[in-house]
């Protein structure tokens, strides 16, 4: 029997998919469940064995018939040795060897990659980055995760920690991000977004000033999902709100462009779902921060893949594992 | 008659070198003379051509004997188009052909590269940085260079600007860089280093404090080299901007570890004349701010060619030059 499947498992703090391909980006099934992480991993990785068996089923197919699976999931983790080392979504999986877990049960190679990384490749084989060779991929979502294509391949750095722009303090007070007072993670994430929307809202009530979110932050339910259509519906606390993380996402663009020069910039998350109210003023700021020939020559693009590049990502992770035959080597690698 | 002779040209804004070699770093002859760019770069261009011929007829041989030249200059400068672009030190310098000029005299491929590029590839291949495939390399001269290797090769970027970490921000005013206040190039660069010694010698002068630095300063003599040598003797105030610069280059080198998570960075100039009289300072502030798993696996090493970096830098450009024989193709690739 040929091995012609490719099995993606998208580990998030809320939610889980997996899913089944045998021409990445189509996706053949897919199945989502709660990740629940205050019940530890055992429950979790038991349903995505459960439903890769189910849908193999489906498909008449068997595990023999798996050329890879790719597992996408938020760092800290240890790519090499396949280890889920407790990320902030996910705080009871700690050093969870996942890939030795699927490896053993399906007996086909498994990759292990953070979701930024997996992010950077999805977009760039089959995204916004199609083509480019020098790429930087930005999520823009709860945290800020940031993936470098470098001469058309994934850079890892020494030591699989590339890309963590979201570290760099942009400021030396501000939302808090990343275990850091005012890092491009605190000013440019969802969560960031959050807090930053707290004390502007704090603010814009002692001023006598009204929002639509005011009522949202009081009962607890402030996000920056709410933020953001709150802005796209023209409040103006909102839109300032946007626009203050816009202008500090601008700063870490910039950043970006001097040191790598990437030829694009591929952006996700809240750079999608806001549009121009988000990237008017980080254009802004990036333009009076970075070195012109260097801003000159690299673009800015939203992310294409949308609520998809989950699946995708770790469909591209699969890719990556089922390209070598040999289980040891390509984890060792 | 065989190509086995490379030559060098390290063109700096004071002084000029050609150098010759047979097998790199060692240098069979060396020819320095005055830039002058006041002159415009006709009488040092002429001067290079004249120092090559005479170099090569001293050796007995002629320019058939050349393999390749390779010339190493400050930025900006376009190294595909082979253009000097009037970089801050030779201002006079404005577009000049020096790789059409040389292989027009020459007959034999030539290579332009920026200083801190060329002496990235150098620490590489010959110093500090050997054996290390992901490195960073930066000049801490008069201004903040550095060079990118990334799986072991020089990494240029988009544009051949990548490694401007000298014009990020690191603080929202303070010394000058790059047109940039308060830049990494205005904190931790030679020229920056004076900009700080001034304004804390103004500050030590009004509450009474004696520094060697302050007639220095009245005369207008104060450079980088000199705060060093003071604080290397011992004087409090000159102890005091060095450490000041060095807590700022730890920032610069945080973001460095953040974003490209490098297995070393090789830094030279004021951090091998100054040792740990930077590097303290240097260390702590990058502690304080990188994130630990990226920096455990970053080695800080201090350049090891010393002041020989600028001629075997430019052989080793001379090196890639002389690594393909079709000049038009290597030019534009």
């Amino acid at each position: 029997m040929s091995r012609n499947l490719l099995a993606g498992v998208d580990i998030g703090g809320t939610k889980t998919a997996v899913v089944l391909s045998t021409s990445p980006p189509e996706v053949l099934k897919r199945i989502e469940f709660a990740t629940s992480p205050e019940q530890g991993p055992g429950p979790a990785i038991h349903k995505i064995k459960t439903a890769m068996r189910k849908m193999l089923e489906t498909q008449g197919q068997t595990a023999s018939s798996l050329r890879g699976i790719g597992v996408s999931c938020g760092g800290p983790l240890n790519s090499n040795a396949g280890l889920i080392q407790a990320p902030p979504n996910l705080p009871t999986w700690i050093n969870v060897p996942i890939v030795d877990m699927l490896s053993a049960e399906f007996g086909c190679p498994v990759q292990l990659e953070n979701d930024a990384n997996a992010g950077a490749i999805a977009e760039h084989r089959f995204g916004a980055g199609m083509g480019y060779r020098q790429m930087v991929f930005l999520t823009l979502g709860t945290g800020l995760g940031a993936g470098i294509i470098i001469d058309g391949r994934l850079y890892r750095g020494a030591s699989d920690m590339a890309g963590e722009i979201g570290h760099v303090r942009l400021t030396q007070s501000g939302p808090v991000g990343y275990n850091k007072a005012g890092s491009a993670e605190g000013w440019t994430s969802g969560a960031g977004m959050t807090q930053v929307a707290e004390q502007m809202l704090r603010k814009a009530e002692s001023r006598g000033e009204g929002s639509v979110l005011l009522n949202a932050m009081k009962r607890g339910s402030l996000t920056a999902r709410y933020v953001g259509l709150a802005a796209r519906s023209g409040d103006p606390v909102a839109r300032r709100i946007v626009r203050v993380c816009g202008l500090k996402l601008g700063l870490s663009l910039a950043i970006l462009v001097d040191i790598l020069n990437p030829e694009c910039i591929v952006l996700g998350g809240l750079a999608v779902r806001l549009g121009d109210l988000i990237l008017k003023p980080a254009r802004k700021s990036l333009q009076r921060e970075a070195l012109k020939p260097a801003l000159d020559a690299c673009r800015l693009l939203p992310a294409l893949l949308g609520e998809r590049i989950g699946d995708v990502a770790a469909l591209c992770v699969a890719m990556e594992a089922g390209s070598s035959t040999d289980i040891s080597s390509r984890r060792r690698s």
